[in-house]
């Protein structure tokens, strides 16, 4: 018998990925589809490449209407996701994309989002030691953000391995998907196309603390991230670059060796073979993570790259993962490994 | 029983293609996998997006390496088809995406190819008239071009319904992987970027026989085609812009109900609703063809644009939809009606 | 002495265009930079390339900011130029680049923007049979659209020389830049890379009586235009493929001599060698337009593809062009020719 | 009398964004052009958006062929430049946009370019402490690398200053132009489009030794660079996120001032108002250099991002100004400061 999912948010991008993939998926039948000011209209219209659903109507984002569903995809702005998750019950699996369960300092969630903190739930990337466990049976995923699952998977290895010195720095270039298709002036195609910008810089991008969660709980201390993000001229995508210095005495071999056994089990995460970089036109449109490392002796440092397409496994492929997990299914049902290319 | 399919050329984009299609495929065991100049290579180094398959090794394209499957898919450049299927016989079904064996008339092949013509096979394109009951048990199979993919579908309707005059005029936009992984020029990202361009201009280019066989066809006269393809800053899509002057006295009711009589019943041609028009972007890595239609009364034109993925529903997904046809599988078996899109 | 120069609508792209082409110029001091709800914004913030003005502030567009230069660029909504000019007297060389006073057919007019005809002023495209000397010593330019740029220039010769039937059909290409600064959903940048899509379909494009008047007055009979407009993801840039059926009895010769006559003495204007094919990517800045011709004998049909900046050729760089022809300063004076490229 | 200029490697990019700058730059006087696999072409074939020289031929590179001319700009492969110039003689001003004299470590230019060093030139970046007047009067120009360019001015003020602990970071994005007009397959349109990629990653690019050289001339000590490249789907433009552990005590409005100070003076580089962000697409055909920079406090660093078009004031326009200042000319005669945008 199929499970019934429903999805709130489905004319945003975060949205329109997660019908995207259960339409491939066997085990799902798509049940309500809802959304704030597209209410009424028909799917086609806003999100004309899902043309199996391209007839259907979006309800309004309420809790009667996301009822009767097994699982409720949220996709929907920060804040709103308690108060339904409430309402629907503890019977309903319930696969949160924003942020606000994200978090387990209330303090940190208070200074980046400046709301009350609304608590903390089983984080929808597998991959991290232990967070597999605790997606199986959950009732509850927070699914992560796109940067911080590009960013922990290239760097929670070195500090679980005592390879890496406690402060990380981050530049990664996303494409303009993750900004969402709100209406500003330097999201347009004039202005996006053959640039690049920095935006958020200087430590105020509201995913540093989700990174600063998870390479702290690997390294066992604290761990400061120095985040940039930047906006390149394509559509989906996040190429990370993470480094650190190493600690004394790490050699190159030991720091292959830790990631091939983080990784050699996971059907997602590739480490490339040596000399073979990762492009995120190689993870467009599938869940799949490539990585490559490197230990840069003249500077000391460990630098790991990582890529993603931040609209599949940064969000809508995590989120369908973590709900095969949860609901008992082979964790990869459903999911492209493979990406499209070119 | 698993199918099992070898694809003949997979360091290609078009046979790149092919495999992450079967790689969703639930019926097919990929077997061998074959290049040239690649041959002994790791797939994942040239096709690093197919992850499923990237410890698989290229054989050299011959016949001992194809044999022993129940598919062969071909995506070898013109000329070498005939020799490999012969020798394969007639139990392997072969696939064929080159053009060899899609024109009928030998004259314009040996115009516009200048080789000797080897023969016609049923052609891969099942929404034009008759072609499906072709295709069904076939063991040989001419995937269409994927500019005649795009504007035959496009314009036989109106020719079909007797409702243009034999000259038709298209321009088509094309991402550059329609230009396969050759190294020139003028395919460098530092020039396409940011740039249009024609190319083939003044009725030279090889797929405009095989439009010009297509829409005759319907016509049941000879259509001329003025063709002229650009070369557009994105690495995937078609966008063919076609018009015919309308034979007098063609309404736009008339007209539209000609385009949704021919394709009410297929599951990967969607005419628009009115007032909403294709995008290549929409179908993005799916087999579907969306198009639209206007009636231009002050220049007395029937006009009607299609999109479609070139490397898909162009190439890579017609070729897998006639094989499921062939085969006797369900039409869409495995292909993706949804783009992936933004 | 230098010429002031006012430019209304400073904050848009045809606005910016016009500064990044007046800081080049030898004989121009830049005076009020005004717009309508940017005023009172320092332009570096809005417009953060054009550094040489940066710290100036927008003045709200009004009679009393404008007054005092002795040429006004208008960059402004239709409908607003004729007010401005009016109030701002015969002594000032008033260049609108909006499309209120490039018709002359009022009936043309209203039907295609609704509201009453203003007039019409000396056309800006001095390569025009005629067009040059009606700008001499004139205090009025209506600057031609973007479109009809590329689009008379490709086929008046012909229809100047009698080589072509009267009706065309023109499919173009633009980057979204051709679009402004609108924010609206189809223009974000998630949307627009990696897709085309067409739009104004079916004769709707405001820009089609434009050519119509101008291939008209060539042929000296009327010319029905069969106008698709599609949008590429590239930011600037107008690829134009245009074809008419040949008249009987044109030869190639005859017809790329025609063009040779037409443009030999225009700085701005290249007929490529045979075998060369424009690109966009070419006149990127500049204010040239490449472009080259075919008869596909075939399809009995003249094809010429001619390639402009929008926003250079097209817009500011035509306004600046027509400014020096009106002020008689040498025709090219300030404008780049050669294009910035890759 | 005007300054006669050849161009050696005129087919490439650097050679023609040179000659683009040369046709705007009112007392120069192109002479030879030159090229070795080109020779004998048409330069408008190999250049066509150079159309101002379109018509003209492409000699041979020789030392012949660059004689008589009061300035050679040297766009050429590494290590040919030495003997060019030794046989041009101390009266001809070469400027080489070549690696051969930019380092003055025999040791590093060993190991990064693996050939013996040939000598250390006056370096073309006026903007950096001692380098303008070290090139008033010079015969001889070693033209910086377009990353080195991006970075240097990023972080020699925090350095000069003594703000910065001395082990940078730096993650920095190019267009493919960076990589030449070289046939690879990973600089295909298809394969960039759409993607980002890192290479050279771990220490390994060659650009390192210019950037230590830099960043240890303003700080006074070695200062140890971690560099990133990565490749960015347009053909223009670097953004280099360049950061340090800021030294104990340091506040911002220190670091403010330190820029401010800087760079007051000059012409080409713009520090953008608190709470603005550069992007390439401003500095996009300009010699301009836009950055901002933040204390990131949490982190501990200092960050500034500063945005170059890498072929103008990243080669050709930082060829061009440092020839000005070599010749006595203003320093920015003929440069353009505006981009070219949107």
């Amino acid at each position: 018998m199929a499970v019934r999912a429903a999805v709130a948010g489905a004319s945003g991008y975060a949205g329109g990925e997660i019908l995207r993939l259960l339409a491939a998926h066997p085990e799902i039948e798509v049940g309500a589809l809802t959304g704030n000011s597209n209410a009424g209209s028909r799917l086609g219209t806003l999100q004309p490449h899902l043309t199996p659903y391209a007839d259907r109507v979006l309800e309004k984002t309420t809790v009667s209407a996301l009822s009767g569903h097994d699982v409720v995809f949220l996709a929907l702005p920060h804040g709103q996701s308690a108060e339904i998750a409430n309402e629907l019950g503890e019977d309903v699996l319930v696969v949160d994309c924003g942020a606000d369960f994200r978090l387990s300092d209330a303090q940190a969630w208070q200074r980046f989002y400046g709301t009350p903190h609304a608590g903390t739930w089983p984080y929808g990337l597998p991959e991290l030691p232990g967070a597999r466990a605790a997606l199986v049976g959950s009732k509850r995923v927070a699914v992560p953000g796109c940067y911080p699952t590009a960013v922990s998977l290239a760097l929670v290895p070195a500090y679980a391995a005592g390879l890496a010195e406690p402060e990380a720095v981050v530049v990664a270039a996303t494409g303009t998907s993750g900004a969402g298709k709100s209406l500003k002036p330097h999201l347009l195609g004039s202005e996006v196309m053959g640039s690049m910008s920095p935006y958020g810089v200087g430590g105020v991008h509201r995913h540093t603390p989700e990174m600063v969660q998870n390479l702290s709980a690997a390294a066992g201390e604290r761990v400061s991230v120095s985040f940039t993000p930047t906006l390149a001229p394509m559509s989906r995508g996040i190429l990370a670059t993470c480094s650190a210095r190493a600690k004394p005495g790490t050699g190159p071999e030991e720091l292959r060796a830790a990631y091939e056994k983080a990784y050699q089990d996971e059907q997602f995460v590739t480490l490339l073979p040596e000399g073979e970089w990762p492009s995120t036109g190689s993870v467009y449109g599938s869940n799949t993570v490539l990585m490559q490392l490197a230990l840069d002796e003249d500077a000391g440092r460990v630098l790991v790259v990582s890529a993603v397409d931040n609209l599949t496994k940064g969000t809508a492929g995590g989120a369908v993962q973590s709900m095969n997990i949860a609901l008992g299914l082979p964790e990869g049902l459903g999911l492209p490994a493979a990406g499209i290319a070119p």
